[in-house]
């Protein structure tokens, strides 16, 4: 199925000049401006790979190939595709044997986190995860509030279940504080996801 | 990195012609003509899927996007991007509580499989995941010979260190008959991998 764009957000590639000014920015003030949660997730998993903790990767973008061009002496140009809808999670890989399963939402909500931020398929596919007893969960960022939360499968099927039957369509952020895991941003790594959920590992 | 195309093949999309044969095919005759290694695992994936065996997925093919349109009324289009080379192997997912890698890898040659065929940061990826108690493995056919074979990550390294060290730069048939796994084609699931590596498992 093509969509009209991932995410819901136009897609920005990134220019060699703003790659150069982000670096050059981080550098010298550790500002966060502007950085979003899969920045942060990104960089995390990079410290997890390179010092052994874990191997999780972000799942390539799923698009639709329709025309190719071979020019000679030159790489392949894809001329023409559609981003599709992801039937899977964004982020997976393992951690000291656990299989770790999970995807990235952030709201400018600030008091809810409304479910139709999470597709269907994914909460069949973190369903499908648990039952083989994969580690499956979301991270959300209330960006107004910055901040971040884990929540755990179970917590999230019994929301879409509610929602199934009638109930509210978002989780407040009083159930996030009852019943999610919060984490705080830090240096290195930048969110330490893996530490946080050392209560869900069997 | 861009390169010229994924796996060294030239992008064919399939056309809803091609696919809609193909189907007449399967159901006529369970022919299995022009059917590539790729095929069977995803149909096997699909049918772990379907009857709650395990959760495997192949990763989208990852492709640099540089500029997209959005016609009004209609669906994002990619007007311009480029393959790039995974930095990872092809499948991954959980089975049981077990963390699954691998890749999927075909050679026309009868008596041994090039090494030229697995990339070194997929070298580096496997043993990452065996760093971290994940399985990991590749899934070999030789399609002269209609032969399957899983080779645990332990195999692959060791013929990868013989290489680095000035050693042959393939793994001769006969290895495979001693040191891996055969697998052989079923009709439900089409290749059962999975029964097959339970002796990787911990």
């Amino acid at each position: 199925m093509a969509i009209r764009y991932p995410n819901g957000k136009k897609y920005t590639a990134p220019t060699p000049d703003e790659s150069k000014k982000t670096m050059k920015e981080k550098n010298i003030s550790y500002s966060n401006r502007g950085k979003s949660l899969e920045d942060y997730i990104d960089e995390t998993n990079v410290y997890y790979l390179h010092r052994n903790i874990a191997v999780i990767h972000k799942k390539p973008v799923p698009v639709q190939i329709v025309k190719v061009e071979y020019p000679s002496r030159s790489a392949a140009v894809i001329r023409e595709a559609y981003f599709r809808t992801p039937s899977t999670t964004d982020y997976n890989g393992v951690f000291n044997g656990a299989y770790i399963d999970f995807d990235a939402k952030e709201t400018e909500n600030k008091t809810s986190f409304p479910l139709k931020n999470v597709h269907a398929h994914q909460v069949k596919h973190m369903e499908g995860i648990a039952n083989q007893q994969g580690i499956s969960f979301l991270i959300v960022r209330f960006t107004s509030l910055d901040r971040y939360f884990i929540v755990p499968c179970v917590m999230l099927l019994a929301a879409w279940k509610r929602m199934l039957d009638g109930g509210r369509k978002s989780i407040p952020l009083s159930d996030f504080e009852e019943q999610a895991i919060e984490i705080h941003l830090g240096l290195t790594p930048r969110l330490d996801y893996l530490k946080a959920i050392t209560t869900l590992l069997p």
